[in-house]
C-alpha cells in the first residue's frame, strides 16, 4: 500500500505545485482589513480544494475571518486526528526586499518563494495532498480525519477560542496534529516537543501635540523619539536579562536531561551565524544559543516609528513616536500576570512629559508535550520512512498560541510535526519553502496516518 | 513720506495676499527629489514678481537648486543692504496632522496656514512689498538694495558658499538683513542677536541581513531596533547632559549680562507649555528654559524607523533601523570637532552583532551679533512704529546657517529682523503666519529702509 501511496504522490506531483501555487497567490493578509476579502477568498479556494480530494468541507464564519472545516470519517472504531492548520499569512512588507513577487510563487531550484509557502500554506497543504493520496489510491482512508484551517493564527487566533466551544463535540478527537512548525535542520526531520508563548504589546507614546521645530524648543521640550530610546534601553540590560520586575519568578529552569538532548545536537555556531546572515550571537549570560531560542523567555523590539523617516534632515521635535514590542514566555509564565508587570513597569520608566498608551495585541502561554505517547513512535518512523534520515526531539522558540486551548479542551497530545528550515525567512522577506522537504513530508503524513490506523486505539 | 508709503501699503493688501497665496501654493520642498521641478518653478515665479515691482533680477543656477538674484542700485553714494531669504520649504508630511492642505494657503481669522507661510516666504515677501510701496510711491528706494533669494537653506544650503564665492563682488554689501527668524511673542517686535548652530546625522543599523521570525530566533539574534533604543538611552543622561565626550569643552558660558536681560523678558512657563501642547518642561540641569533653548547646545532625535510599522503585530526581529538625530550648537563649538566627536562616540556605543553607517546631512556654527552697530538703533525705531510697541532683544535656538559665512564673506554685521511666532508651528503640521504681524512687518521694513537711508554711510 505504501509503495502505492508514494507512487501516486510522485506521479502528481507537478499538478500538486500549480495547485500550491493557486493558494499561494491569495494575499490572505489577516492583519489587513484592507485584505479581507482575500482572507475569505482563500478560505473558500481551500474548501473547495478540500471537496475536491474527497473530503466534506465547509467555510464557517466567525466574528473575524472564517474556519475552514473538512473531514472524513469512514472508519468507525479506529482513532480520529485533528489536524490543525493556518491559511492566514503574515504582512509582506517591506515589499522592496523581496527579490520576486511575494505573491507570485517562484521556484529557483529546490526552492519556493512565496508569503506562506511555509507559514503555513505549504505545510498544510501537504497534508491534504497525503491525504488525497490515500484516497485516490485506496478510495478511503486508514483512519478518521478532520481538519480545522483558521485564518486568524497571524493576529492571535481572536476569534477561535469560541469558534472551538460552539464545535467542541464536531471537533472531538484522539490525537492533534499540527505542521507548523520547523525541522531542526535539513536532512534531520524534526517533532517539536516545545512551544514559547508570547506577550505582544504597541506602545505610543506622546510628548507634545505637534511635532515642534528642534531649533527654536530644543533643550526645553520633551521629545517622544528620545523617550522611546530611554524606554526601549529599559527593557532589557546589555547582556539581555529582561528588566520587568517578576519577569522570570515562574520560568521552570532546563532540566539535566533536556540540556543533555540539547547539547547532542549538531550545531555549529558559525554556520548558524552565516545562515541567517548575524555577525554575532548575543542573549542572556549563562545559557547556550539553543537554550536561548528553546527554552529561556526573551523579548524584542518588532517595530519602531517616530518623525521624520522620508530622505534627507527635517528638523523637528516629534511629537509621537510608537513601539511594537514582544516578549516569547517559557513554561510556567502566565501571559496575564506577565502583561500586569510589563505594562506597570513601562508605565513607570516612561520619561516625565511624555504620555503613555499600551496596547496588547496577544497573549499565549508556552506547551511541552510528553514524548511517550505511542502516536509518537508511529510519527519518528513516519519521518525516517518519509525522508530517509534518523528524526530529532527537539524545541522551538516560536509560538503557536492555540495548541494549550485546543490540547486542553480535547484531552489530547499534540504532535509538532513541521517541515520548516530555520533560513525560511518565515515573517521576513523572501519567504520560502523547500520541495525537498515537502515531498519527504507528503510521504511521511501519508505513511504517518496508516501507522495510526494499525494502532487501532491511543 | 513714511505716511504715504503706509497709505499704499494698506491700500494694497488685498492684492499683496492673493500674490503671497501664488507663491505659497508651489511646493518647493528642497529635500525631496519629485519636487524638483516645482523648486525651480518657485524661483522662477519669485523672479518674476521682482521685476513685477521694479527690481532687476535673475534665476541663476547652482550644482543644486538655483539663487534668485534681485537688485535696485539707483542710489550711488547710499548704504547698500543685502537681504537673505530662501523660497525653499521644509516637507509637509505628517500631511494627516494638517487641518487644511499645506499647499492650499487657508485663512482663519489672523492666521493664514500653508507650508512656508512663516518659513520663510510670507518673510521675504514682505520686504518685496515693502520695496514695491517706495517704488511705487516715491519711484525710488532710498537706499540700494540686493536680494539673495536661494532654494537650499532646508537642506543646509550645500550650494550657498560656492555662489556666493563666484559672485562676491556683485554681491558686496554694508549690512545683511535676514527676516527668517522669531518675534520674542506678539506684541513684542524682536531683533535676534543670536543662533545656534547645527550637526545634523542619520545613523543607520544593521543587525542581519534580512529580518528574522521573532520566535525562533529570539534570544539569540541581535535585533537592530533594541540597539537603536540603546544608542538613544546613551546620547543624553535623563538629566540632559549630552554625553559625548568633549561636547561641552568650547561652550561659551553665558554672561551675567545676558543672563539678566533674558530674565528681565516676560516668561510664563505654563502658558509657554499650554502654547504649544507640553505637558512638562524638560532639559540640561541648572539653566532657566530660555537658556536652554537660546544659549546651552541640545540634542534631538529628529526621526525613528525600525521592523512593522503597519496595522497589528508582526513578529519579526527587524535586521534594520535608521535614527535621525541632530545637536544644536552654541559658541564657539566647532561642527567640525563635534561631527568628529559624535561618529566615534556613536561608534563605541553600537552594541556588539550591529553594523554601523553614519550619514552627515549638515554642520554650521553658531552666530552671536554686536547690537552697537548703528543700523541696529535704526531697526528698533522702524520695529516699534511698525508695530507701535516696545522692541526687544533676544536670541533664537534654531539655525540660519549661511549667516556666519556671510557676515565673515562681506565683512558686515547681520541684523536678524523676524516675524514669526514661536507657537507658528515652523517644520511642523499646521504652519502658519500671522497677518496682523505681517502687516506690521511691512510698515516696518519700509520704514527701515527710509532710516537707513538717513543715516547715510555705516
Amino acid at each position: 500500500m505504501a509503495n502505492k501511496i508514494d507512487a501516486y504522490i510522485a506521479a502528481n506531483e507537478a499538478r500538486h505545485f500549480q495547485e500550491m501555487f493557486e493558494l499561494l497567490r491569495i494575499p490572505s493578509v489577516s492583519s489587513q482589513k484592507t485584505r479581507q476579502a482575500e482572507t475569505r477568498r482563500c478560505a473558500e479556494w481551500t474548501a473547495a480544494h478540500c471537496r475536491t480530494i474527497g473530503l466534506k468541507a465547509e467555510v464557517i464564519d466567525t466574528q473575524g475571518h472564517p474556519v475552514v472545516l473538512a473531514e472524513w470519517l469512514g472508519k468507525p472504531g479506529k482513532p480520529t486526528i485533528l489536524i490543525y492548520g493556518h491559511y492566514d499569512v503574515q504582512p509582506e512588507d517591506p515589499v522592496k526586499l523581496w527579490n520576486s513577487p511575494p505573491f507570485e510563487p517562484t521556484v529557483k531550484g529546490c526552492k519556493l518563494f512565496a508569503r506562506g509557502a511555509v507559514d503555513d500554506k505549504g505545510q498544510f497543504f501537504a497534508h491534504l495532498k497525503a491525504i488525497e493520496a490515500h484516497l485516490k489510491t485506496a478510495g478511503e482512508l486508514p483512519l478518521n480525519i478532520k481538519l480545522i484551517l483558521e485564518g486568524e493564527e497571524e493576529i492571535g487566533s481572536p476569534s477561535l477560542p469560541a469558534f472551538l466551544e460552539r464545535h467542541q463535540e464536531r471537533l472531538a478527537n484522539n490525537l492533534l496534529v499540527i505542521s507548523d512548525s520547523g525541522m531542526y535542520k535539513k536532512g534531520i526531520p524534526t517533532i517539536t516537543l516545545g512551544l514559547r508563548g508570547i506577550s505582544y504589546f504597541q506602545l505610543n507614546l506622546r510628548s507634545c501635540k505637534t511635532d515642534l521645530h528642534s531649533g527654536s524648543f530644543g533643550g526645553a521640550a520633551p521629545n517622544a523619539g528620545v523617550a522611546a530610546g530611554q524606554i526601549i534601553a529599559k527593557l532589557k540590560d546589555e547582556k539581555g536579562k529582561i528588566q520587568v520586575p517578576g519577569f522570570y519568578d515562574d520560568v521552570r529552569p532546563i532540566t539535566a536531561a533536556e540540556k543533555a538532548s540539547f547539547d547532542s545536537l549538531p550545531f555549529d555556531e558559525q554556520a548558524f551565524m552565516d545562515e541567517i546572515g548575524l555577525k554575532a550571537l548575543v542573549g542572556e549570560e549563562g545559557y547556550s544559543t539553543l537554550e536561548r531560542m528553546w527554552v529561556r523567555p526573551t523579548l524584542d523590539v518588532n517595530g519602531l516609528l517616530s518623525g521624520y523617516t522620508g530622505e534627507g534632515a527635517k528638523t523637528v521635535i516629534p511629537a509621537e513616536a510608537m513601539i511594537k514590542v514582544s516578549m516569547r514566555l517559557v513554561p510556567d509564565q502566565d501571559p496575564e500576570k506577565i502583561r500586569q508587570a510589563f505594562e506597570a513597569y513601562v508605565r513607570r520608566i516612561t520619561p516625565q512629559g511624555v504620555d503613555l498608551e499600551v496596547l496588547y495585541f496577544q497573549g499565549s502561554v508556552a506547551y511541552v508535550a510528553d514524548p511517550s505517547h505511542p502516536a509518537f513512535k508511529a510519527a519518528v518512523e513516519a519521518l525516517e520512512e518519509g525522508f530517509n534520515a534518523k528524526a530529532a526531539y527537539t524545541r522551538e522558540g516560536g509560538s503557536i498560541p492555540i495548541v494549550n486551548d485546543m490540547t486542553r479542551r480535547f484531552g489530547v497530545s499534540c504532535l509538532l510535526l513541521g517541515l520548516g528550515l530555520p533560513d525560511e525567512n518565515a515573517h521576513a522577506p523572501n519567504e520560502y519553502l523547500d520541495l525537498d522537504n515537502w515531498r519527504a513530508g507528503v510521504r511521511t503524513f501519508a505513511h504517518f496516518y496508516g501507522k495510526l490506523g494499525e494502532l487501532g486505539a491511543f
